[in-house]
Parts: structure tokens; C-alpha cells; sequence
């Protein structure tokens, strides 16, 4: 009596193991937080005592802390106390179930299995049937069946052996396989007990061979053996792998729980399964899983035998499956997820082995949080948190058949792979240059284009393509960033394809050849090139409902006030970056409240306009110039109108034009090896040569040793005025006549690459002239207009004090301040080191995909709060690709940002992450 | 008596006028403060003052101040208040002259002279004689002699037309010339009164002519008017665009002097003169002037007659002669400066007419200041605040000489014009690339290097060469660079020369045609190319003694303990950039202490390394490789030991390769050429063929679309770790070596272009481990050595406190630094824009040229103190061009940097531009 005093009394007290009911203790002891008991018990351990404690059928067990593994890592072997204590909660689990462990009669059995606070692989999974010996599977034999006892017996020696022992589990296999064959047997239910019995015998001796010693016959030795396997399997090479690849903790150390055994496979009233609490795939509230009759949990996943569906539990084990709903709804109730749980039927009575937050495809993590916010088990912050930007991503791209691929890449149609800068499933014909593109597209066909690299010149390409491959640059090149602004699933860098224009084919590394014309598919979600077409499945904004509703309440989230620095502030607002009606449409069905970055340059390029762009440039006088310009302005009037019809009532930033004038001109290359060829050859090509000489003249005029801090942006503007007058007529000239149509007309002028306050001070003044003239022109001089600029270099933010005071809105230019603060140029840093750079630790990510808070962040930072201080009604957002990146996104959350802008198809994914900035 | 009184009283408070012997009163109202008095009276009106004050022979009169200059400026009009107190004034003149205003019987005549705080042009000079009328000249040719009277009378009539009325003085002069040649005289001294007489009614009638006015025969509107002009003349066009030009304020406005009038043309016992009190060209201690007899003063500087030696008087006018001597000693007294001084003699009596800080060249300045230490005149720090950096570099170029480049100009031998890159003088044959400048030099010819542009390739040809001319690039192009950093006369961009390399000839504007081997000239302390030799005068620092003096006290000054902060600091050290031992020696010639900067890049591109460098690079494996670099380590050794041995006892801080690999290959576009060619010509070259292809290929791959911020500095040593273990065993090796030797080595090694802390971490830690090694391997574990590193990115500079943990010292590489900041690069900028934006004052001045306080200032200021806080042993520095700009030096200073380094020829400038800095 004192005696069992004592141990209840000391394992009350104890820190190393928690008996499963115990599991209100645990969360006292670390303070209340579940997260905390978790990190305890681990995630298996936590649940399977949550589940005890509320009543639920688990087969009784305990818990070894992860306290007790990180112990024993440090000193390299279990300790006097944690092994004390153990046996000291296997004595009260022996008391709860009648029987004693290992006993030679009717023993008690356990399972030994890890779990940590997060799920890893490469951790040593289940040990079974731990308690068997030579001598008590015969009683077990006797009580049972001894078919049932001889099965167990094989599995706990295998397991073990492999598990515990380190033996390769296919040496068993292996074995067992060739005793199957020779018998002409088809399955495991063939196997007899003398089967069992002599395959009990052949494991034996695989194990003494492999390791010189048998099963431990003392059944405390098993346990010990296998609660070490366990805590040793934390620092596996696996395990340390995953947790880097991941950035789980090393410090965190895995439980190992204790179980009795149920069995599933005594026969014809038992069964084991899996199931899910709802669909993981669509998300549908109903059950979802498999079972087994007379089976162990492992064989449901080792799929050796076909399984039922769950619902089939009904007719054969009927009480059970409708306890099975009643814990699965009950589960839902305490964890408020959708759960992965693991059940055994043993001779018709229902035991709960595992549960856990279930896996689940987007689809379903979208429609479950749905729904649970319908059923009222969660708040609309709650489903909004638990949706991820990448699940938006997904839902968003249409995608190649799965299936399909699979054939394909077991026929050997994989042709080559890539960086998979702009996700989704593409398929077409392969065209090697634009104009190609835009014939083969004008006959109806889709196109893939397959290009070295592409330029701004490349653009109408894209838009007659199905999707872009290209052999040169990275995430971020003019490919990606193009591609992702459309949608357009694009693969860059696939460096194997060697792209031949002259016989109008590219060839891959295996040989192959593919010729202009040829049907190619693009998995552009993973990066992989295949011949011959795939099916696609397509996606559908409009009929994404229930992530329709998820970013409605993202946007109600992110429109509350709350508070910081005892502020009320609003959270981010979302922008699209698009350049012509057509985008703009798509960037208000996809919920942007406005443009953010309307790149004008890219409406030069066009068949039509490109010759005018020239003539402009080439032009060798003023008049020459002004003539060229008014030719393009009611074409770019034009395309304002449609923006502005397209955004009636909302922001439409318009910059000005950006891009160094040679990018409008021939390549420089090709023009000298035409010189040179002219020059040899004698065909009395005199003229031609002259002229060809005479361009390249210009060019080389133009050209830059470093184009991207050359002559462009605002230093083109101030060069040629007369290009600012024209830009300003069409924007302000198209908002007249848009608002005279009855439509709401928010105009603001973007100025790029400010370096010097003075610089926008010029323009703006030049801007607010033009602009008035058109204004008063059209008797519309209440239209009211913004100017500002972006911040792209980093003396602007640096200076942005001074320039704030002639700005009425700030947009930072990310890509370009990272660029110039890293002294890193995008294209040359990802084609020759970026990648070696963030495999070598030196940088943790691409500071072009995901905005850098140290250094850039360090400078948007500076500038907003400078800026703000200089003029408090500073708007201030963020344009280009970080606008897009849900991680920069949280960042510019923090750093008081009002909006940020990013292509159309990334604003689902923005709208969503600029609710979890506030949330978080 | 009582009028008497309160006209002394009225006076005594005035604040419009100040009797010359006042000047303490004006020192009271104004606090003190000297310069204060010469913003108040200008400074002719505070010298004459202080002249009077210390009882020298000054005509007596009074200085109508600038404050009635800017009243009279608002008012349009000389206020009633102002116009009583130059009467009260004038009463006071006429009571200590004994003679009235324009009396009819020998009347008191006045000069009306302006004078504002700066000496200005563009404003009214000096109206002499006022006074005389029609009634009063009679009786003046009376008292005195009538030729006399008449000249002063026509003088008036002429003064007072052209400065007063604005007639043309060409009409005046025009009819004296007429009328001289008429009569057959050949100088003013053969001109009778009646020919003055006849004058006076030419000129009066050229008055009315052109003015419709007569001369007012009122003394007292004479007086006003003259008044009234000198005002007025403060807002001419060309005095606002003078002050437009030199940054003098616009609302300092000018003081008008009122003198009685002395005559230096009462006849042979008169004369006039101006002297300096040392000579202004040597700086000796000996007065220097000149005088004329029986003139006035604008007769001397007009050269209408030779003039006489100032010592001359000594024979003619002794007693004058001695006072001279006297007064010019007593003025350095009072003025602690060589004094540019007026006088007159009357009829054997001196007058001082003014005095003024002498302008002198570079030489006599360095002279005179150490001279008047010596004398005890002024302090060290004095002396050494009054050189200019200018000053200095003018004394240590040698020039082209003076008087044959002015007849070179007016033969039309100046061929073109372009940036004054880097000073000095220089004659040679032209040579239009490097080889041929290399093979003339080796036969012994002076060569200059003429080039479109220059590139590192082009180094050796600088050696080679005596002056560098190029048609592109400006201040601060490659060219630019590198020939200051090697003190090589340089004229960049110009532009009108067009370079036929194929023909071996340059063509000017004007059509002359200049072959290689034809001498030039070039004035490049100017941008001043001539046709044919023009004779040098050379300078010899080492025969600089003066200088040398005042660098030394300028030493003294940066080295002696100051105050800010409360904290005690050392002004800054002067190192030097440079790459060999004989740029070192040169560098501790200039007193440099230590090289701040040793690119080891321009090691590799001498004719025996280029192919082992270029060897390395196109290697295919890295066996390959270490070959290559293996052959370059006895040679970058060697080059190493010489710079230690001539730095004995001072650090030399050695960076790590730098630039893009690409620049050690053939040039692109040359390739392409040959490309296009060969595949054309069907001469069976086939295998030059695909050699060239495969070429092209290799540098294909390295091509960067921006190379400055593409693959280079510590990013190539990231990529080859293999160059940073060659060139640490260099750089340690060497040490060794020369420590055996016996001298005190201090290496200290700079890893270039850091932009994440990881980076020089890592290459440190690598840096370290190869040191030891050699170290070990020498037995020298005691030699101790640095490893530090560049901050040229803005993300460096912004996260200086990471840096700063792993960096014994931070050098700011404000080139890069500032490129990257503005977004600009620095040859396209200067190229295409920048010059346009400091014409437009969009930027004051060249950022490339000038430390931008603002920006690239603000980014230096952050990371000096974030690195400060997080390494408090950290040394920092500035190298490249900004380290030998004096203003960026002062700026430096500020922002408390340890050290600047500079090119050697800029070490004598920098080290009294870290004085400069102290004392400031």
C-alpha cells in the first residue's frame, strides 16, 4: 500500500514520462501552451494523450519525454532515473489492462514508436509486438490462434532486426518472398502456422548473421533496446538532413510512446485502418480511408493486400464504424482540423492507435477551411491562416496531367529540365523565335517558345504562346518575370537544350531533335520539358469559389484597423502591375484595387509602334523627333483609355518610360557580323553596307558598358523633354476623355530611377505643366492627378527626406534596389553564381525573389520612416517582382508600407498574404 | 558750434557712412569680426580704413556702405536718410582737405570708386575728378597748370560718359586717336592744352550725342549720380553672372568709396604707380611694381606708356621711395599678407590710393607663406591654410611652356580640346595603340598615347607613354584614372579628333590629318592639344623645398592631437595607392605613409603574365589551372617584396583580384568581326575558323550584361578559391622574405566587393588558413598581418556591424560605392549625361570627382559608425579617386576616417588637405 503510494506519488512528479490520461498534467508543467506540450511529448504523444484524456478508446500507454531523449543523447545512455520511471508507468499500464508485460502467459505486448514535435522522416518509425519471447508466443499461441501468434512473432523479430538492429528489412522480405514462391503461395493469408513458424525460424538466423546476437528473450531488454533505437534515430543522418533542408531545430529531440498492443489480425472480427476525417483531396466532409480485416497497421500501408473502403466497415463491423464516425467528429471537435488517424478493430471493439492534422491537397485545405468556418469550428482568421500562399498558386495554374507525365517519363519523353520560373502545365508547337510564334499562333495553333533568352523585343511572343522555354537565365530573368506578369508557365535555364536557328531546331543532351512545329509540353510547375503532348487540366478563378470567399475575408482581415505603435493602421492593400485594358480586366477579377505599375515601354513594342520608337530614337533633330512622337501618342492615348475604362474608380500609376533607348534598337552583334561580312564579301553590296554601317554607328552610340545604370529612366526624360510631353498629354488627355464617359479616373505619374531630388523636382514641374495645359484644354481642371516616383536607387532611399517633399507617392523599385545594393546584376548574378552563393549558406534565399530585410529592407525602411517625416501624406507601396512574394509581402506589412503590386496572377496569392501580415 | 556738434554726433551714429579714420567704429557696430567690416564697406573701403587708422598717407574721404547699396537696390532711389549723411560726411572732408566740393576757386575733386566684400568685374571701377565743372576747371588751370585741368576735365567728361551714362568708351578713345593722328602726335604727352581743350568740347558733344544730357555742372548731382551708378552696377548682367559663376551671394551688394583726389599728372614731380609688396611671381622678399610721371593711375594699367621699375623712383622721387618701402612693410604688418598697392605722388608728397591681398602664383604663395613664418609674421597653421591644394598640384606637373604655346595658338597649330584629365604638360610621337607605343618607347622615343578610349589592356602602353590623349571619357574615365594614379599629363574626350586605325591617323575639326609617329603636344594642365613639340619646364618635388616645408608643418598640424566630440583625435594619414616598388618608392618620396591600396590585378597584365593569366581562366579543369597559377606566384611574389622593401616599417594594404575575369581576354566584338569574316571567305580557313569560334564561345560565356556588378571581386575568389591561395602565399611569402632581409613588414590583405558579411567570413577564414600555413612554413608565427575589406556596395555599407566582426579594417570604395548608390555608371554617366546634369544644377558638382555628402556621404557616415560600434579596433579608410580630392578629404575628416589613400602624384595635395581638415 505505501509502496504503491509512492509510485503514483513519484510519477505524479515525474519530468521523463507521462502515462496518456496524464496529459493535463504535462500542459500544467510547461505552462499551459499546447505547442509546448508537443514540444514535450511530441506531436504522436501529445494527441494520443489528448485523445485518453477525452475519453476516447486508446489502448493505454505512455509517454517517454523528449526531454528524456535529449538526456540520453548527452550521455549516451538511458539514465537510471527516466529507466526507473518508465518501468514504474509500465507497472501502472500493466495494472490498467490485467496483464504484465512479457509475462509467459497471457503477456502484455507493446508497440515502441517515436514522435516528435514535428512529423519527420528518417526517424525510426513502429516497433510492434515488443514483449514476445520464445516462450510466451506459445501461450499466445494457445490464447489466440497461433497462426495470429506465429505472425506477430515474425513481425516483432523483423522489426526489430531492422529497425532496432539496423538489418536491411529487405533481407526478410527477400526471404519471405522465396518461401512464398516456392510454396505457390499468392499472398500472406496462404501462409499457415507452421508457415509462420518457420519463417520465426529463417528471420532468426538473418538475424544472428547480420549481427551476431538473437532477439533478447528478457522482454525489458526489448523495450530498452527499442526506446534507445528511438532517441538514437533523432540524430539518424536522415533525420539531421531533413531538419536542414526544413529548419526544424536540432535541439528538439524526439518522445518515444509506449502502447499496448491491439491486434488487428485475430481473425475475421478484427481489422485495421487509416482513414481521414474528410476528403484530402477535394476536401468533402465525409470519411475518408481504408481498412483491413485481419491485418496490422503496416499492411494497410504497404498496400499488400487490396483494401475497403472504410464506409464498407458498416456491414461487416457495424458498431465500430459507427463509433469510428462518432471519434472522427469528436477529433474534429478537439483539434479543430481535419485529422489522419489510425484505428484497429480487435475482435469487434474499436481502439484509436494515432490522429493527426491530415495532409490535404490545396483544393481541400481551401475548402475545409471553408467549411469549418461555416460549421463554426473556426474563425475566418483561423481559415485564413491556414490557407497558404502556395495553395492559391496551385489552385491558380492549370496543370499536365500527373498520370500522363508518369507514362512519359517511364518512356524516356522527358527532354530536358529547368528552373520552374512561372508554374502551370503548357503545350504547343515549338517556335524558336516570335515572329514565329505570332504566325503559328494567328493560325489558330498553341505555341510553345523555345528561345536562348528573351528580350523586351521577345514580348508579343508571349503573348502568342502557350508557354516560354528558355536555355539561358534564372528565376528572375526577363523570361520569368514576363512569364509569371502573364501567367504564362514558362522553364528557363534549361542549359541542355543546345538551340540551333539556322536549320530551325533545338537538341537535347540525350540526341534528340526537336524541329520547329513539333508538339512539346511543359511542366512548368516542377520544370520538366517533355515530347509529344500532354493533357491539361485547367483552372478557373471565377469558379474557385471557396477561395473566392477565403480571399474576401483576406481582404476584410486586412481592411480592419488595428493597431500598432498605437496607430491604427490599415494593412496592405493589393495592386497589379499591368500595361493594357486587357490586363487590367484581369487584375480586378482577380481583386486588385488598383495599378500599381503601368510600364508604358511595353506598349512600344508592338509591330506597329516599334518602327515609330525608332524613328524617335534615330531621329536627327527635334522636328524629326516631335514628328515620330506624334505618331505615338493617340496610340498610347489609346491604351490609357482602356486601363483607365478597365479600373473606373480605382488608382492607375502610370511610369514613365524606363528602359535605356538601345533596347528599342537591332542587337549590336548581329550588326557587326553583318559589317563583317559585307565588308569580305564583293558582291557590290556598297549601299547596303553604308547603311548597315551607319546603323551600327548609332547603336554603338548607344550602347552602355553597363546598360542598367546608363541612360534610362528619369535621365532619359530629362535628355528629351519633348518624350515627357507626350507621355503626360497621352495620360492625362486619355483620363479626360474616359472621365467624360461617365467613368471615375484616378491618374498618378510615376517617375523611375530618381537618384537626386532635383531630378524629380524638374520633372515634376515639366509633368504639372503639360498636365494642366491638357486639363484646362479639356475644361476639366478639378480632375485631380498625383505625381510621384519610384525609389529604386539606393541614394534616393538614402536622400528620401529630400525627395519626399516633391513626391506624392513613393514605389519601391525592389528589383533594381537590390540589384544596385548588392552590386549584383540579376541576370549575370543568376546565370554564374547567385545559385553557388545560396548552396554555400552565403545567402539564405535569392534576394530577387525574396526581398532582403537586412540590407534592401534595411533601406525601405529608412526611406518610408525619412520619407513619412518629410511629407506625412507619402503614400507609399512597393512594385515589381517582391510585390508578389508573400514572404517580402509580410515584410512590407511590418514596415508600414500602404500597398504593394504584382502581376495579375500573383494578387489571389497578395491578397491572402497581406491578410496573414496582419494577422501575424 | 552747436550745428558742429550735432553733425559730429549725427555722424558718430550713422550707419550709411563711415569716415575713413571710423574704421574702429564700423569694427564695433559690426562686433569685431574683420571679415564683418568687409561686408559692411567692402573691401577697398576697409583698407583704406585701416590705412588711415594706422596713419598712413591716404587721401582722406569715406565709404558709403553696402547697406546703402541694398537699400538704394529696393527703393530704386538713394534715400534722403542716406543722401544727408554723405553730406555730413563730405563737410567733414572739406574741413580737413581746407578745401569745398566743387568750389569755383580751388575746389575739393573726389574719386567715386565701388568696392564689394569680393573682388568683382562687371561692376563700375573709379569716376576720378568730380567735382570739376565748367566754372572750376578754369580756376584749377589757374592754381595748378592748365594742361593739367583740361586733361582732368576731359577725363571727367569721358569717365562719367562711359561709366556713369554707359556711352561706349571706344567713342571717346576713337575721336582722341583721330584728332592725335590728325595733329601728328604719337602719344598723350605731345597733346597742348588747347588740345585738351578741344577734346573737352569733342567729348561733351559725344555726351550729348549719345545721352541727350549735358554733364550736370552741380558738383553735388555729379557726386549722386556717380553714387547711384556704382549701386546700379551691382545687378549688371555681368557682375549677377560673375557671382552666378564663382558662388558669391547676391544680397552682399557694394560699397562706394568718395577719396579726394591726389594727382600723380601735376608735372614732372608727380607720378603714379602700383606695386606688390613681395614679388608675385617668386615670392621673393623685394617690392615689384612699376610707375609712371606725371600720370594717373589708369595710364598704367592702360600700358598707353612703358612704365619704370618701382626701384626706379629711388633716383627721381627719393624721399617717396623710402616712404614706399616703409608703407609696404607697415601694410604686411598690419594685413600679415603681401599687399597690391596703389599710390601717388603729388608734387613729391605719397599717397596710398589702396591696398589689397596681392594674387600670386602657386610658387610665389608656397614661398611667401613659409617666408612669413620665418619672419615671425604669420603662425605654421596660417601658412599652411593659405596654400591650396591647387597650388600644389600646379608646382609638381611639368608644364608646357607658356610663351610658345601662345604663339603655337596664334600660328593655328591647336589641333583639339578636351578635359583637363590629369595636369601637366607632355611631347611625343603619337602612337595609336599600346604595342606601338611600347615598340616606340623601346626604341627611346617620348610617345603619346592617342586612343578612342583606353581599357586595363592599355596599361602598359601608359607606361610607356608621356602623355595619354583620348577622343571619349571624361574626368574619371579609365584613361583618367590611371593617368593621375601615374601622374601622367591625360586630355579625355576629345571629341572633334576621329581616329582612323586603319590608315594609322588622326583628323581634326579643321581637316589636319596627324600620323603615328607625328609629334603633339599636349597642355593637359589646360585640354590643350598643339601640332609639333613645345618645350617643358619641368618640376622636381625633391627640389620643392618650400613646399616641402609646408607639407611637413601640414604634417605636424594632422598628426598633433585635436579636440571634437570631447574625444582626442589624429587628423587623417595620407597612404598611397600603387602596385610596384617603384610606385611605392615614389609614394614615400611624396611622404606617404603606407599604400592604402595595391591592386594586384594590374600585376597581370604585363606581356609575360597576360597569357598565364588568360591560361588560367580558359582552363578546363582545375589541374589545368593550378598550372597557370602556379607560374604566376614566383612572379606576384617578387612584385610584392619589392613594394615591402619599399615600405619598410608601413602597412601596405594588398586587395585580392578584383576585376571581371573577362577584361584579361580579347576584345568581343573583335571577334565577332572575325567570325562574321572567316565564314564568308571560303580561303580555307577553316581551323582559324573554329579556333575563333571556339574563342569567341569562351568569351561569350564571360560576357556580362553588367560587368560591374556581375562576377568579380570577392564573388571570382568565392568561384576559384584557388587565386585566393596564390595570392595569399604571395602576399605572406613575400612578407617573409623581405622580414629575413631585416625590414618591419606590415601586410595587411583586402577582400574587394563584399555585399553580404557570410562572404568575407568565409574568404577570411580561408585567407587565414593559408597565411598560417606559409607562416609555419617560414617559422614566422610572430608576423602579424590584417585582413580587411572594401565596403564599395551600398547593402556593405548598411550592414557595416555584420561586416565589422569579421574585418580588422573597412576602405571605402567610394568609386563603386558611389556608382552603385547613384545608379550610374561612371563612363556611360560621364559619357552621355552627367555633364549635362551639372550644366542643368541638377547635381553641383561630379560625384565621381567629389565625395556626394548627401548620399554616398551619408552611406560612409553609417558604416563608419555601425562598424565602430561593433569592431571599436576597427581602422578605416577611403581609396580611390575621392581619397585625393581635397574637399572629400575634408569631408572624410568629418566623418572620422583614419586614413585616405590616393595616387602618388595626389600625396603632396592630400597631405594639406588633411591639415586643412584639422584646422577648419
Amino acid at each position: 500500500m505505501r509502496s504503491a503510494e509512492m509510485d503514483e506519488k513519484s510519477l505524479n512528479n515525474d519530468r521523463y514520462v507521462y502515462l496518456f490520461d496524464d496529459v493535463a498534467r504535462a500542459e500544467r508543467n510547461v505552462g499551459g501552451s499546447w505547442d509546448a506540450v508537443r514540444e514535450l511529448l511530441g506531436g504522436k504523444g501529445a494527441n494520443l494523450g489528448k485523445m485518453a484524456s477525452e475519453g476516447l478508446p486508446v489502448p493505454y500507454g505512455f509517454t517517454v519525454t523528449t526531454e528524456a531523449c535529449l538526456d540520453y543523447l548527452k550521455q549516451d545512455s538511458i539514465s537510471e532515473q527516466v529507466w526507473t520511471s518508465v518501468l514504474d508507468a509500465l507497472r501502472k499500464v500493466e495494472t490498467r489492462m490485467g496483464k504484465k508485460f512479457g509475462a509467459d502467459v497471457d503477456p502484455l505486448l507493446v508497440s515502441c514508436r517515436s514522435g516528435a514535435k514535428f512529423s519527420m522522416p528518417g526517424m525510426m518509425d513502429t516497433l510492434l509486438n515488443t514483449g514476445l519471447t520464445d516462450a510466451n508466443v506459445v501461450s499466445l499461441a494457445k490464447a489466440t490462434n497461433p497462426r495470429f501468434a506465429y505472425d506477430s512473432y515474425r513481425r516483432l523479430i523483423q522489426g526489430f532486426g531492422a529497425i532496432v538492429m539496423g538489418v536491411a528489412d529487405d533481407l526478410f522480405e527477400e526471404q519471405l518472398k522465396t518461401y512464398k514462391a516456392k510454396a505457390g503461395y499468392e499472398s500472406d493469408l496462404d501462409m499457415t502456422v507452421d508457415d509462420w513458424k518457420a519463417i520465426v525460424s529463417i528471420y532468426r538466423t538473418i538475424l544472428k548473421e547480420q549481427t551476431g546476437s538473437d532477439l533478447p528473450q528478457n522482454p525489458l531488454v526489448q523495450m530498452k533496446m527499442a526506446i534507445t533505437a528511438v532517441f538514437s534515430s533523432w540524430n539518424s543522418e536522415r533525420a539531421r538532413a531533413y531538419r536542414n533542408a526544413t529548419g526544424i531545430p536540432h535541439e528538439l529531440g524526439t518522445a518515444c510512446n509506449i502502447q499496448s498492443m491491439v491486434f488487428g489480425n485475430m481473425g475475421d472480427t478484427s481489422c485495421t485502418g487509416v482513414a481521414f476525417t474528410r476528403n484530402p483531396t477535394t476536401g468533402e466532409n465525409r470519411m475518408f480511408g481504408d481498412f483491413l480485416p485481419n491485418a496490422q497497421g503496416e499492411d494497410v500501408v504497404a498496400g499488400i493486400r487490396s483494401c475497403f473502403n472504410v464506409h464498407e466497415l458498416k456491414g461487416r463491423f457495424a458498431q465500430a464504424y459507427e463509433e469510428l464516425l462518432r471519434v472522427g467528429n469528436n477529433l474534429e471537435q478537439v483539434f479543430r482540423n481535419m485529422q489522419d488517424i489510425e484505428f484497429t478493430v480487435q475482435e469487434g471493439k474499436l481502439f484509436m492507435l494515432q490522429t493527426r492534422d491530415g495532409k490535404r491537397t490545396a483544393r481541400a485545405q481551401v475548402r475545409i477551411a471553408k467549411d469549418m468556418v461555416r460549421e463554426g469550428l473556426i474563425s475566418k482568421e483561423e481559415a485564413v491562416k491556414r490557407v497558404q500562399t502556395g495553395d492559391v498558386d496551385v489552385l491558380l495554374m492549370p496543370q499536365l496531367d500527373e498520370r500522363e507525365m508518369e507514362e512519359a517519363r517511364r518512356k524516356s519523353l522527358m527532354l530536358a529540365s529547368g528552373v520552374n520560373a512561372s508554374p502551370g502545365g503548357a503545350v504547343g508547337q515549338v517556335a524558336l523565335d516570335s515572329k514565329t510564334a505570332e504566325e503559328l499562333h494567328s493560325q489558330g495553333k498553341d505555341v510553345i517558345l523555345v528561345r536562348q533568352f528573351t528580350k523586351p523585343d521577345d514580348v508579343p511572343g508571349f503573348f502568342a504562346s502557350k508557354g516560354v522555354l528558355t536555355a539561358e537565365g534564372g528565376a528572375t530573368s526577363h523570361a520569368a518575370v514576363v512569364a509569371r506578369q502573364f501567367g504564362i508557365p514558362c522553364i528557363c535555364s534549361a542549359s541542355t537544350i543546345v538551340i540551333d536557328t539556322e536549320k530551325r531546331c533545338f537538341t537535347t543532351a540525350q540526341g534528340t531533335v526537336v524541329h520547329e512545329g513539333d508538339v512539346i509540353s511543359l511542366n512548368a510547375s516542377v520544370g520538366e520539358v517533355f515530347q509529344g503532348p500532354i493533357s491539361t487540366v485547367d483552372a478557373n478563378f471565377e469558379h474557385e469559389e471557396d477561395l473566392q470567399m477565403i480571399l474576401d475575408w483576406s481582404d476584410e482581415i486586412a481592411a480592419e484597423n488595428y493597431t500598432r505603435n498605437n496607430k491604427k493602421m490599415r494593412g496592405l492593400k493589393v495592386f497589379s502591375n499591368g500595361d493594357s485594358g486587357v490586363d487590367s480586366a484581369k487584375a480586378r477579377a482577380f481583386g486588385a484595387v488598383g495599378i500599381g505599375l503601368c510600364r508604358t515601354e511595353h506598349m512600344f513594342f508592338g509591330s506597329e509602334r516599334l518602327p515609330l520608337m525608332r524613328k524617335f530614337i534615330l531621329s536627327q533633330d527635334t522636328k524629326q523627333r516631335a514628328a515620330a512622337l506624334d505618331d505615338l501618342l493617340p496610340i498610347q492615348t489609346a491604351d490609357f483609355e482602356a486601363i483607365y475604362r478597365a479600373m473606373s474608380g480605382f488608382p492607375v500609376i502610370i511610369r514613365l518610360l524606363d528602359p535605356p533607348l538601345h533596347e528599342f534598337l537591332p542587337d549590336r552583334d548581329a550588326l557587326v557580323s553583318s559589317v563583317a561580312k559585307m565588308e569580305v564579301s564583293s558582291n557590290g553590296l556598297r549601299r547596303q553596307l553604308e547603311e548597315t554601317r551607319e546603323l551600327l554607328a548609332q547603336v554603338e552610340s548607344l550602347h552602355e558598358s553597363n546598360p542598367m545604370m546608363g541612360l534610362r529612366g528619369v535621365r532619359v526624360s530629362i535628355l528629351y523633354p519633348e518624350l515627357i510631353k507626350m507621355q503626360v498629354k497621352a495620360i492625362i488627355g486619355a483620363a479626360c476623355n474616359v472621365r467624360r464617359e461617365g467613368m471615375s479616373v484616378l491618374p498618378e505619374i510615376m517617375i523611375p530611377l530618381i537618384s537626386v531630388s532635383k531630378e524629380l523636382e524638374m520633372v515634376r514641374h515639366q509633368c504639372e505643366l503639360y498636365a494642366d495645359e491638357v486639363l484646362e484644354l479639356n475644361n476639366m481642371k478639378d480632375l485631380s492627378y498625383k505625381i510621384g516616383t519610384m525609389i529604386e536607387t539606393p541614394r534616393a532611399a538614402v536622400t528620401a527626406d529630400e525627395i519626399a517633399r516633391s513626391a506624392d507617392f513613393f514605389s519601391f523599385g525592389t528589383n533594381d534596389l537590390t540589384q544596385m545594393s548588392f552590386g549584383m546584376s540579376r541576370d549575370d548574378a543568376e546565370r554564374r553564381f547567385l545559385q553557388d552563393y545560396v548552396n554555400k549558406n552565403i545567402l539564405m534565399k535569392n534576394p530577387f525573389q525574396s526581398l532582403d530585410e537586412k540590407g534592401v529592407g534595411k533601406l525601405v525602411h529608412m526611406a518610408t520612416n525619412d520619407g513619412r517625416e518629410a511629407n506625412p501624406a507619402l503614400q507609399i507601396g512597393i512594385c515589381g517582382e517582391h510585390g508578389g512574394d508573400p514572404s517580402s509581402i509580410v515584410l512590407c506589412h511590418k514596415m508600414g508600407l500602404d500597398y504593394v503590386s504584382c502581376s495579375p496572377y500573383r494578387i489571389p496569392a497578395a491578397r491572402l498574404a497581406a491578410a496573414h501580415a496582419c494577422l501575424w
